[in-house]
C-alpha cells in the first residue's frame, strides 16, 4: 500500500544548482566524482531501497521481534534484506576503500540515509549505528584493533552499538556507574548495566561491536573520569593465545561476558530491538586515551544527532508523499470558489485551502530541511579540507548545525507526519495506509542521541559562546552578505526582507541571551528551546532564499517555479512562528521557576 | 504502573468559586443539588473510574478486539466493567428520571467524562455514543420508538452508534448513498455500507440501537434530503406482531439485516471497535421528520465534539500526572544556579528550567481546558432556562465555543501528551510507563466527530456570521465589560492588560476574514485554523483572568497562589502565539492557491 518516490529532482537541484558538490568533492581531491556518479548511485539506492527495504517495513512494525533465551531475532526478511545491502556494498559505501567502502561524501551519505530510513527506519538504525561505530574504531583504536573490526564493521559483516545510558543515568552520563578493571594483557574486564540500547541484540550479523562508556579504578568523578571501550559480543579466535585479533572475520567460539536480559515494549520502530545489556567481566579493549570516552562518544554522537535529524525528514517526506497519493483520490464538497469539476460527485480536496495549507507546509518542511542537512553535510566534507580556513569555517558551523538539525529536523518530522494524517481523516489512523506507522517510528527521534531539550541547551549554553563566539560568525557574516548581495535583485524582496529582520532578530536574541543568562542561568536555559527553534527558522529562511535566488533564473522550468511557490509559503506560513518565539524567549524564566514546585 | 488522581480541588474551585454552578442550578429549579451532593457524586463516579476502569486501560490497549463470526469481542474485564458502571447508575446518570437516570446536569456530564476517559478512553467512548442516542431518542422520536429506546438506552442496558460515513463520503454527508425505502407497516428498509463506525459491534450490552443517515426515494440531492433512521441490531419482541416494541426489554430472536463486515486495525484506540457496517434491508424507524436528518445528527454530533474536546483535556491531565510522577522520581545534572542536593548524585530534573517550561505549559493547558469545558457545560445547562434571553445567549455561545472546544482541546492534548513524553525521554517511548498508549488514543480525537479544519470552517465561515454576528457579541461585550471592570484592581494588570490587547486584535482578525472572505472564501479558508486558534486562545485568556481575579482575594491560600503562577504560565509563555498566528492570518491564500497542483 505505502508509496514512496526518492525525491532524485530535489537532490539533483541542491547537489549541482545549490551547492555544487561536485566542485567541493574535486576540491578535496575526489576526483572520481562527478554528476554522473552521484547520479548513477542516487538511483542506484533508491532503487534498493524501494525494492528490498519498503516491502519489510509493515511486516517489521506487525511482526516485531521474538526474544527468546537472551537472543533476539528479527522479523522476516529482515536478515536477508541486510545481507543484500553488504553484498551489494550499499551498505558500506561510505567507509573507506581500505576498509572495504567507496569512501563515499557526506552529502552522498546524507541523501542515502533518507533514502532509507524513508523506506525502513529500523533496519537503518541496523547501519547507522555500524557507521558510527566504524568511524571510532578507524580513527581512535590502536592498530590491532583497527585490524580486526574496522574491516568487518566498516562493511558492515558485524554490527555495532552505543552502550551510554544506565537505568539512573540518561541524560547525565557523569553517574553511570559501569566499571573497566585493566588487566594485566591490556585488555579490561567491563562490568555494568546498560539500558536503552540500539541493537544491543539481534541476528543480522556474526557479531556485535559494542562501543562502552565505563569508569576505570581510580578515575575522576563525573564526565571526565569516563573511557570508552569496545566490547565484542564474540571474541576473536586470536584472543585465545592472547591478541585482541588480526584480519579475520573468524570468531572463537567464546561468547563474551555481554547479555541481553530483556527488550524493551515501545510505541514504534518494532523492528529496533530496544535492548537491555548486561556486562558481567566482559572482555573490552580501550578506544582512544584513558578518561577521554566522553569526547570520543560525542564524536559518534554528532554523527548520530545528524542521522536523527535526517530522520524527521525522511519520515516526513514518505508521509508526505502517502498523503498526497491519497488526497488526489479524494472528492469531498465543493471548491468555495465554484464548483470545478461538475461532472463529478465532488470536487477533488485540494480545492480546499486548508487542506493545501496542511499539505504544502509539509512539503516545505521536508524541502527546507533537506537543503540545510546538504549544506550540513558539504560541512562535514569540508572538514577535511586541505585549507585550514575552510576547516575552521566548517568546524565552527557544524558545531552550530548540528543540535539545530537533530532537533528542528525531527519536531518538523513530527509536526509534518501528523499533519499529513490529519489531512487523511480516518484513513491516517488506520494501519492499513501507513502514515500511523510513521507517526509512531518518528517520534522516537525527538528523544535518543540527547532529548531536543538538550539539543537546545548545547546550542545556546556552549555552541553559541565556544571558540570566542566565532562559530555563531560563521553562520551571521556570509548571511549578512547574502542580504547585501540580493537587495535591490528583482524579485529576491519578498524572502529577503524577512530573512533580512530575521537575522536582525536572531542577533538581538542571542545578546539577550548572553547577558542575561551571564546573571541568572536559568534565563537562558528557560528560553533555549524557543531560541532553537529561532535560530532555525533563520537557518532555512537562508536556505530558501538561496534557492529562490537560483530558481528566478529560471523563468521557464516548472520546477524552479514550484521551488519558488514554495519559498512563498515558507515565508508567508511558517516563518512567522518566529514573532512568537521572539516573545516567548523574552518572557524569560521566573514564571516557571518559581512555580511552587509542590503544587504541580 | 500508570497513576490517576481525580482532580476534585480543581473542579471545587472551577463549580464554586468561578462559576456557582450550584445557584445555576437552582435558578433552572433543580433544587436538590448542593455542593455537598455534587462533592459526594464527584468522589464516587472518580472512585468508580480509578477502581473499575483504569486497571482495564492497559489490558484493553495490549489485547484489543476479536472479531470472530462477524460479531466483536470486547477484551477481558471490558463487559463486566461496564456492567458495573450500568447497575451502579453512573453510566445513566445524565439521562432524565422517567428513563431511569438522575438528570444530572451538563457541568456534572462534562467532570465526569473526564474521569472516565481519562481512565479508558475506549469504554467512555461506548457510553459516550449511548448518551448521544438516548438525547436524540428522548428528543426527537415518536411515543411508540421512545417508549421501548429511551429507558433502555438511558440506562445504557444498550449500546448505541452514529452512522454516518461512507467509504466514499466522510467530511461531505451530501454525497451518501445509504437508501431508506418506506414500507407499509411505516417502518423503512434501510440498506447501505458504513465505515468508521464506533462500536459498531460488541458484546458489552443485548442490543445495539444505530443512528443511520439514509436518504428515503425521491429525495433533494445533497444534505437536505437526508434522513435519520433507527435501526436496532436485535428487533424487539413486538415486531413481529408489527408494533416497534414496548417498554420491555424483550428482544424477538430476530437479527435486523446489519452485519459487521470488518474491524479497522489502528493506531490506538484498541479497545474500541471500529466498525464497518452493512445494512442489508435493515428494518428501521425514522427519527424526526423526513429529510431532517442532518439537523438532528448534528445535535448528536455536536455533544460528540464537546465530548472530543474532553477527551484531550483528560488524556492531557493523565499524561501530565504520570510524566510528574516520573519526574519527582528523576535525578540527572545539576541546578545551573548552584547545586541543590549535595547529598545526592544528582538534583532532582524539577531545578531544570526547560522541564519544568514543559511540565508547566502542560498543567495550564489541562487547566486553562477545564475552566473553558465547564462554563460551555454550564452554557448547555441553562439553553433549559425559563429566561429567553438566557436561553438566547447560551444558545449563541454554545454554537460559537462548541467548535473551539473540539478543536483547540484535542491539538491541546495532543500537544500535552507529546510534551509529558518528551519530558520522561526514553521511558516515556516505553509501553510500561503508559504515556504512549495516550499519545496513540488521543490522535483520534483531532479526528473524528469532524476534523478539527472543518471545525476551524465551522466556526469561520458559520458561527462568526451566523445569528446576524450575534454569537460574537455575546462573546465579546461581557469579555470588553470584564476588563473594563479589572483596569486599575491591584494585580490584575498582567492578566487584564494581553487580555485587552488579545481582544482588540481578535475584533480586527474577525473584520478581516469577514471582508476579506467576501471578496474571496478562499482567505477566509486559508485563515480558518489559525483563527480558531487565536479565538481558543482569548477564550482561555479569559478564563484565566477570571480565575485569577478569583485568586487574588485568597493569598494566603497554597491553591489560589498555585492557580495565579499558573495563570502566570498563560500569560508568559503559551499566549504569545497569538502574535504569530495573526500573522498567519493576515498572509492571506496566495501562496496556498497559486501552488502549481501537479507539482506537489
Amino acid at each position: 500500500m505505502v508509496v514512496y518516490n526518492p525525491p532524485y529532482k530535489d537532490y539533483e537541484f541542491l547537489f549541482h544548482e545549490v551547492f555544487d558538490v561536485v566542485g567541493i568533492s574535486q576540491s578535496l581531491g575526489m576526483e572520481e566524482i562527478d554528476s554522473e556518479f552521484i547520479q548513477m548511485m542516487m538511483e542506484g539506492y533508491g532503487e534498493h531501497c524501494k525494492e528490498v527495504l519498503l516491502p519489510l517495513n509493515q511486516i517489521g512494525d506487525e511482526e516485531g521481534l521474538l526474544f527468546e533465551n537472551g537472543e533476539v531475532i528479527m522479523p522476516s526478511g529482515f536478515k536477508e534484506a541486510y545481507r543484500e545491502g553488504i553484498d551489494t556494498g550499499w551498505y558500506g559505501a561510505m567507509s573507506k576503500p581500505e576498509h572495504g567502502g567507496m569512501g563515499l561524501p557526506h552529502y552522498m551519505g546524507a541523501m542515502m540515509n533518507e533514502f532509507s530510513i524513508a523506506t525502513n527506519m529500523s533496519i537503518s538504525v541496523a547501519s547507522g549505528l555500524a557507521t558510527g561505530v566504524y568511524h571510532l574504531i578507524s580513527t581512535h583504536a590502536e592498530e590491532s584493533l583497527v585490524d580486526h573490526y574496522a574491516t568487518n564493521v566498516g562493511t558492515k559483516e558485524w554490527a555495532g552499538t552505543m552502550c551510554l545510558t544506565e537505568p539512573h543515568a540518561g541524560t547525565d552520563l557523569g553517574i553511570i556507574r559501569s566499571k573497566a578493571l585493566p588487566q594485566d594483557d591490556g585488555s579490561y574486564l567491563v562490568s555494568g548495566t546498560k539500558i536503552f540500547i540500539s541493537f544491543g541484540d539481534h541476528d543480522l550479523t556474526k557479531n556485535i561491536v559494542h562501543m562502552v562508556l565505563a569508569k576505570a579504578p581510580d578515575s575522576p568523578e563525573g564526565t571526565k573520569g569516563i573511557s570508552l571501550f569496545l566490547v565484542p559480543k564474540y571474541l576473536p579466535k586470536e584472543w585465545q593465545s592472547g591478541g585482541v585479533g588480526g584480519l579475520s572475520q573468524e570468531l572463537s567460539s567464546t561468547r563474551n561476558g555481554v547479555t541481553c536480559s530483556g527488550v524493551e515494549e515501545k510505541m514504534g520502530i518494532h523492528a529496533s530491538p530496544t535492548c537491555v545489556l548486561n556486562f558481567d567481566n566482559s572482555v573490552g579493549w580501550l578506544v582512544g586515551d584513558l578518561n577521554n570516552g566522553m569526547a570520543l562518544m560525542f564524536e559518534m554522537m554528532n554523527g548520530a544527532r545528524l542521522d536523527s535529524g535526517i530522520m524527521g525528514l525522511s519520515l516526513g517526506e514518505v508521509a508526505y508523499q502517502n498523503s498526497l497519493e491519497w488526497v488526489r483520490e479524494r472528492r469531498q464538497g465543493r471548491d468555495l470558489r465554484g464548483v470545478q469539476d461538475p461532472q463529478e460527485v465532488a470536487d477533488n480536496i485540494l480545492v480546499h485551502p486548508d487542506v493545501r495549507r496542511m499539505l504544502l507546509i509539509s512539503k516545505v518542511n521536508n524541502e527546507g530541511c533537506r537543503a540545510l542537512g546538504i549544506w550540513v553535510a558539504t560541512l562535514l566534507d569540508l572538514l577535511k579540507s586541505e585549507d585550514e580556513k575552510e576547516r575552521d569555517r566548517a568546524t565552527a558551523l557544524v558545531a552550530l548545525l548540528t543540535p539545530i538539525v537533530k532537533a528542528h529536523f525531527t519536531d518538523l518530522g513530527c509536526e509534518t507526519i501528523d499533519t499529513c494524517m490529519q489531512v487523511m481523516g480516518g484513513a491516517g489512523y488506520c494501519t492499513e495506509y501507513g502514515v500511523e506507522q510513521f507517526y509512531r517510528d518518528v517520534r522516537i527521534s525527538k528523544i535518543w542521541e540527547g532529548t531536543n531539550g538538550i539539543q537546545a541547551l548545547d546550542l545556546a549554553g556552549r555552541k553559541i559562546t565556544e571558540n570566542l563566539g566565532r562559530n555563531l560568525r560563521y553562520f551571521m557574516w556570509p548571511l549578512v552578505e547574502f542580504v547585501e548581495e540580493n537587495r535591490g535583485i528583482e524579485g529576491m524582496e519578498e524572502f529577503n526582507k524577512p530573512l533580512h529582520q530575521g537575522a536582525k532578530g536572531l542577533q538581538q536574541l542571542t545578546l539577550l541571551m548572553i547577558t542575561e543568562g551571564m546573571g541568572n542561568p536559568h534565563f537562558l536555559a528557560a528560553g533555549a528551546t524557543d531560541y532553537l527553534r529561532y535560530f532555525a527558522n533563520i537557518a532555512l529562511a537562508y536556505m530558501w532564499a538561496k534557492m529562490a535566488r537560483v530558481c528566478l533564473d529560471n523563468p521557464d522550468s516548472k520546477f524552479h517555479q514550484a521551488k519558488l511557490a514554495s519559498a512563498r509559503v515558507f515565508f508567508k506560513r511558517i516563518f512567522p512562528e518566529t514573532i512568537s518565539l521572539a516573545a516567548s524567549i523574552q518572557s524569560g524564566h521566573k514564571h516557571l521557576m518559581e512555580y511552587p514546585a509542590e503544587m504541580m
